[in-house]
């Protein structure tokens, strides 16, 4: 198994793209990354993309997305892993490229939400879910989490304030962000005054519907000069249903994955220097924390209030706003993590630059945890 | 890059299965391919599916087949191609365990279209074509296949009855196929009486809805005894519009792909004994065969007609009734192909048997050839 590291990254800004369609978001994404890593010859192309099928009714989105960058032929294929589907495309770029049977592969992700009603895109969004069993209920993915939001305050003490911090200090990482979707602050106080989507989840707690495509270039580390290396890359799935599991407050996904990983990597969490996690609510950045192996379990929400997580704390996490703030266009969303992940390991971060940042990790996430792909990232 | 080889392969019947879900017919076709390999543990599941969205709202199959075959945790990732889905899969499932990354690798196809309204149907299969340029006019796949066919019949002659034996061959085929959803013969005067479907293609010369799921075990070559190697495996692209396209009745997509399996696996047309091609309408199979390099531009259905695919002819082909006699669910459908071709390779097709057969090829497509997948199996 060969040696594998980022060539190029690329995206586009995160928001309501009303004047372009998935095609010319992904267009834009891919092109840059091939513009950034100063090369245009590809083997392969994945497509990461959750919900075309439901919002604009279009599959085949590996052989369009091939066309869209004037690459018609291409050998090309869509993955889909719900909210996943960007970090487990890269999984699959990873292997191709690893494997010796492709040299340079591009893996883009994009999603188009805003051109549709609310109602249809949280209808989408629960389709991953199970249809059989948990969706038919109506109940909504921030519902999901909203119970094991309840839970876990029961359980550990914590209080709805410092879970609510998981939203501000990714807010705080956003001001500046030129491809942030709300690159603003947002303080405790109004995230905890806004309306509540889910009870107790607030709406200032939960990612927004976004538009935005990302890109990554993969190709063998020998042939690429100041890369970034990729030490590790798993996935792991778990029940979907959070009452199948061994215990709702713990995503043995994330578990499975990382601790893979890091054996693979052969790194500890205290040798990260930057993190991005999946917080399409407050409560999944919180567990996806823990379950990564940064705190302790039921720790989380009291030291992101803390400050843990700010860019002078234990672990730098969301450094450009994580899904809350810099956006979270499902399908491309961790793509989006890994190319800002690059940023940092390259040192280009400008004003969210985390000073000597070698070590980088990304934790791409599906549903409550259904599948979720972890990357581990290296400097050379 | 390591040998790979088919360990085991498992199918259900195709048809109205009214009564089971797509859970329950993932799981009988993925454990009887574990069963026929007796091997049980695995790495990693593909999951080929096109329709889920459209049809049952559901995405991340990845993470519910795998708890659906007692395996929640396994890595797992759906793989959507449109109609191609099934040979796209087995081409990511060949390449994790060529990389020497995996080692047991489980990839299942599976399609429940039969619960639907069939115009629900007929609107989430084009949703392999362009929404926004094709799919938007109200064509249906069919009614692509139909240009195709009329301007078929306009260079080079062909009668609708010669194209229309394409179907009637297929039939012959599926004869006393326990696994097949139509297994009786269907005289060329029943194809040729039966309703328009899309002018001049008539109902009985389409592939119909149906419910299935199949399944293929690929590990490596040296670990399995008297395995079926994977000689060549690729995958191809090509614009969606027949209009963008050189010529819209050349296949690039499927001439890219084969060129480059018979290139890999150093074999001719000429010699390979077994054959499955896609024939959701005649003109596909047709153009197929053409573009697959058996038969010269424009002598397809000429040659089909006076019998050069038969059990005894040129080029065995569609052995167990294809897409429209075995059946066509549809992101199963290229598994059922790659598993039939094995049988025929094992020598365990029974009374289908092509005498001496060692090299068989599947060729899985999308749409009107928008993506197409080769598969190259030998015996060894």
């Amino acid at each position: 198994m060969r040696r594998v590291a980022v060539a190029g990254i690329g995206f586009t800004k995160v928001g309501e793209h009303w004047d372009r369609n998935f095609k010319e978001l992904f267009a834009e994404a891919t092109l840059a990354a091939l513009k950034d890593a100063n090369h245009m010859e590809i083997d392969q192309l994945y497509v990461a993309n959750m919900m075309g099928a439901h919002l604009q009714g279009q599959l085949s989105m590996g052989a369009i997305t091939a066309e869209a960058i004037g690459k018609p032929g291409l050998p090309a294929v869509r993955i889909e892993a719900g909210q996943a589907s960007g970090g487990v495309a890269f999984h699959e770029a990873f292997k191709a490229v690893a494997s010796g049977i492709n040299d340079w592969v591009l893996v883009g992700g994009v999603e188009k939400m805003s051109d549709l009603l609310p109602e249809a895109v949280t209808s989408a969004l629960a389709g991953a879910e199970e249809q059989d069993y948990t969706a038919y209920t109506g109940v909504t993915k921030t519902g999901l989490s909203a119970i094991l939001h309840r839970l876990y305050s029961h359980e550990f003490g914590a209080t709805p304030e410092e879970i609510g911090w998981f939203a501000a200090r990714s807010h705080d990482n956003a001001v500046g962000v030129a491809h942030a979707q709300y690159p603003f602050k947002l303080s405790i106080e109004r995230v905890m005054t806004s309306p509540m989507e889910a009870d107790p989840i607030r709406m200032m707690e939960c990612a927004a519907v976004a538009d935005g495509a990302a890109a990554v270039l993969l190709g063998p580390a020998d042939k690429i000069e100041a890369g970034i290396e990729i030490t590790a890359s798993t996935v792991a799935t778990d029940h979907l249903s959070i009452a199948a599991r061994k215990h709702p407050l713990t995503l043995e996904a994330v578990k499975k994955a990382a601790t893979k990983a890091y054996e693979i990597a052969k790194v500890e969490p205290r040798d990260i220097d930057v993190l991005e996690v999946t917080d399409d609510t407050t409560i999944d950045g919180v567990l996806s924390l823990e379950d990564l192996d940064f705190f302790e379990k039921g720790m989380g929400a009291k030291l992101v209030a803390q400050g843990a997580t700010t860019r002078t704390g234990e672990i730098p996490t969301n450094n450009f706003g994580g899904l809350k703030a810099r956006g979270n266009p499902v399908g491309a969303t961790g793509l989006y993590q890994i190319a800002e992940t690059v940023l940092q390991l390259r040192g280009k971060a400008g004003s969210n630059q985390i000073p000597e940042a070698k070590i980088g990790m990304a934790q791409s996430m599906a549903g409550v945890g259904s599948t979720c792909a972890v990357t581990i990232l290296r400097r050379v």
